[in-house]
């Protein structure tokens, strides 16, 4: 079979971190990127072909990207499935707008996956002293919508609190006794061959629950590795999803695994694999959605992501203290997003630390951690 | 200490493909681009943040994206010296102009080299019957300037063969009777530190001499492999370099060493180390040209690396042919370098094969050569 330059033209809703981390891969195979951002110069848009000026609700701009485009996706799930879901449109969008939409819709996913025999927290679809008294207390409140981060997730400790929760479709979980929060990054390609890469750890900062590391491989048995994978390759074929996908689950103290949520997208947890496995996380997914074949999601060395966040009270050009001392240690990659304005707790970049030894690679992210400083 | 971003304006004198894997790293960390090559929309041009669309020889084009820059360097040796010569530009010019100058007349780096200690095949500096006789024959000869890729380079079998030369600066070397190929890829940062990778092969395609594949790392001896990185690394220091350097060796049928020739930047024997080592060879250069600490040079898995060459008779927009067949092989990447027109025996991309067996790696790299072709 012969393709002509530029191979695949591929379009990308959002043009943040994700899909600069895309377009470094598709520039790499030499395909042509369009992306649709309301930020100018956004990180994708500094280095792909093209970027469109609009915001991701606009029906207009969606449509004059994907008939520019051979494939296109999406960066983030809070776009306009409507808009994507015309005829002329749908064939070419991947993940699909209809698995998109049950993404969006945190109720809608949990039951899909609950019915789908996925192991996942036990949870009522309401908001109420009812739910409350069978779940137990302290239960979690959820927002049906709009969630990212730990926005849009409370617990209620008691009775009492229910009166004081946010206005907004919701529902209600168990709290879990989480013994660790794992991830696992599946892809599935077009003819629904599905891989998985190994099953890594993530570390959450305590007060915002932003994930701060990613610790690959996750430092669990085996046989809960093996669990996990099967269980995130499951969900992924369940949903009949095409590209790249991050399942995040709980490892309760019990030992069992109960999938928390969905991201139809590469992931945070999935930045490891730029520089630890074969394929990284942003070139599978573009393999998954061309229909091109599947890398290998081989694990050549240890490694651990630490997020770099705006400090707080940092507005502005940013600015980086402590880069030299951070890139005298052996192993150290630092990316940085190039988003022009720092705000506290926005993600401005990562940094990956690779070592032969997990607990070395930890502790290197340590001193990173007390180094590396993203102010203004 | 605290950097401003975008940390780095890099200028890069040049936007072919080791540019644009140079900005594609300088990119990834947030860092500024600009570049300057004749070809509007440049492989390295289409992920700079602004291409300055001029000739290398061009002074006020050199002297304005030098101006613009904090750090410059170059992709190519084929630059004007004597412009980035001035005051207020040679000291943000890595590697130094005078270290260009050097390399650019292949009789000046190899007297350089010899002075220095560096054993060299035996050479005069002349073209002539006396020195066809000193040398033996057959003997090698060529051109002071301006070769490339086994272009400058030619046989001498016999005394008659000695009219029919072109009429250029040119040299006279022994004939080394080579067991291998090999190269090493040095990093020298500004305090002086050096750091090799481990050695490669090189295999060249016998008919245009043009590198083929690069095995990573190269089947020799430990102590010859230590004896190559530490004569590559002497070459560096000897020259007083700054960034990347490619020191291309023989290794003779006695088991001997010869440096053949050093390339003062990133090189095709380099690309392996994208996938396959810990720092790439292209961040290595940004680091030791921005005055940053140097990155591990560790090999996480063996590589070969194989070069895209335009197919005979190819003229045009390039087709591929065979990508879904190459990429269905685990361990392969594909780079394309974004060249609007092949030509045939262009370098249009590469692929690298990883595997943690060399010999499988080899084999793969060999069914790559067969089904991935690219034509017009």
């Amino acid at each position: 079979m012969q393709r002509k330059y530029p191979f695949f033209k591929i379009g990308i809703i959002g043009g943040g971190q994700l899909a600069k981390m895309m377009t470094q891969e598709a520039k790499k195979m030499g395909f042509w990127v369009g992306v649709l951002d309301p930020t100018p110069s956004s990180p994708a848009g500094q280095l792909a072909d093209r970027q469109i000026v609009a915001d991701f609700y606009n029906p207009e701009a969606l449509k004059t990207l994907v008939e520019e485009s051979d494939v296109a996706t999406y960066d983030i799930e809070h776009v306009n499935t409507q808009a994507l879901k015309e005829e002329s449109l749908r064939r070419k969008v991947f993940p699909s707008p209809e698995l998109l939409e049950i993404i969006q819709d945190k109720l809608r996913q949990k039951e899909t996956l609950s019915r789908g025999g996925i192991p996942v927290p036990r949870f009522l679809p309401e908001v109420s002293h009812k739910a409350l008294r069978e779940l137990g207390s302290p239960a979690i409140w959820k927002a049906r919508f709009g969630g990212y981060d730990g926005k849009g997730v409370a617990k209620i400790e008691k009775a009492e609190d229910l009166a004081s929760l946010p206005q907004k479709e919701a529902f209600m979980e168990e709290l879990v006794t989480i013994e660790k929060e794992l991830a696992v990054i599946v892809a599935r390609s077009r003819s629904g061959e599905t891989v998985a890469y190994p099953v890594v750890e993530m570390v959450f900062h305590t007060a915002n629950h932003i994930c701060d590391q990613v610790f690959a491989p996750a430092r669990i048995s085996e046989e809960t590795a093996q669990k996990a994978q099967e269980i995130a390759q499951k969900c992924v074929t369940l949903l009949q999803g095409v590209g790249v996908f991050a399942v995040e689950m709980f490892l309760d103290q019990s030992g069992k695994l109960l999938v928390n949520e969905i991201a139809p997208r590469p992931h945070n947890s999935g930045h490891f694999t730029i520089e630890a496995c074969v394929t990284s996380q942003f070139e599978q997914h573009l393999r998954a959605i061309c229909g091109l074949p599947l890398g290998s999601t081989q694990l050549l060395v240890p490694a651990v992501m630490v997020n770099l966040l705006g400090e707080k009270g940092a507005e502005g050009v940013p600015v980086v203290e402590g880069l030299e001392e951070a890139m005298a240690i052996k192993g150290v990659s630092f990316h940085f997003y190039g988003k022009a304005q720092v705000r506290p707790f926005r993600k401005m970049g990562h940094v990956t630390i690779v070592d032969t030894d997990l607990e070395a690679a930890i502790r290197k992210a340590q001193r990173i951690k007390e180094i590396l400083h993203i102010r203004s």
